[in-house]
């Protein structure tokens, strides 16, 4: 049976989720079974790249909504993002060196088998519904269905 | 024998360490013995929330106390904190959609035995005495004791 | 044979660097063979203290190496950074209480045959070469060879 590796995608800043993907796809590609569990910024991966969320049900999600636009092509960098400078600049750097986009990673990903789930309670209180999300999303989980796959996995990260 | 599980709390961003509580409860409720490990900002967390801290020996330490305040209910976001605005407004999200506050949280953890371990090295270096700490804290540790302990858990999280 | 610990260095702020290596050396002192990959922001970790990057090949990598200038006793603090006074104060403390320095520590985790990985991928994206780093680094690797070693871990964090 093939060894487990679960992944914690908590933070949406495309630096950290560009490694979060390349370590999935790393370990996918040893045979490992791997998992990514998407819990607050981290749903921003996992959201269509469209306009108001249809889940939001009060001003304050709509601005949630507002503020964290979703579709892996719009996440900030955790440091020198400078109003997408930093953002657009690496994002040609990543492509002048034939390291492969985000929505490349995730198409990649997906060809390797790696799961995508969608964290439950974090979609409730941003207000994001199941058709906010993109189809390559598997199962939308509670954290007791995280724990139990964590505690079979031989790697779990936080990123 | 149960499983483990063993939590590096570094962050003290209300977002991370709500995180952390919701996997420690959740691996927790899960028959796991988890213990949180609380370092650095994430020492915030288990910080009685009141004025000057006792163990300040000098005017650096003094400073990082009052820009530390401590106490579970004053933790800001990690991101969009805009002066205490975005917690406020994730703090009504939570309630609006029945997520337990992070004092719940902390009793909820309690209840299920989770242990709550302050780092000493950051006490020292941040002059945080151990009448500075909530009564939940077990133990006050060296790196050792948490190396041990992650040496014995099948699930390790740095948040 | 002894219990491995692989830690990814994703960060390069001084705090989080300093956990990475509390922890790394915690576990090597308790008998354990470490790891630390450092990727991405972690790089200027394992980057010599001096002028501009031998690898920097167009203007957005010498930007990149300007901004990132390399050099264990330059990297700035994650909360209150504040121009530099936050990591000169946070220095401070550290020596007022006798915690060693970085420079130190990535001393002390050789001396305890912590290994140094630098990941290949981020060097290209950020122009970086071999001659820009410093020489304990023991191996430029890629992700396969980081997924490799952590599969084989007891102890996986990200920082």
């Amino acid at each position: 049976m093939a060894e487990k590796a679960t992944i914690v995608v908590f933070s949406g800043d495309l630096d950290k989720v560009l490694a979060a993907f390349v370590i999935a796809t790393g370990c996918a590609a040893q045979g490992m079974e791997v998992t990514m569990f998407y819990t607050f910024w981290g749903l921003n991966v996992v959201k269509k790249d469209k306009g108001p969320i249809a889940g939001a049900k009060n001003w304050m999600q709509k601005m949630m909504g507002m503020m964290n636009r979703g579709g892996i092509s719009r996440l900030p960098l955790s440091k020198f993002n400078m109003a997408g400078m930093g953002r657009s600049m690496m994002k040609k750097l990543m492509k002048k060196t034939n390291v492969a986009p985000l929505s490349e990673m995730l198409a990649m990903a997906r060809d390797l088998d790696v799961k995508m789930w969608a964290c439950k309670m974090s979609m409730d209180v941003m207000g994001v519904a199941k058709e906010d999300l993109i189809p390559e999303v598997d199962k939308i989980v509670g954290v007791a269905a995280y724990a139990a796959e964590a505690q079979q996995s031989k790697i779990n990260l936080f990123i």
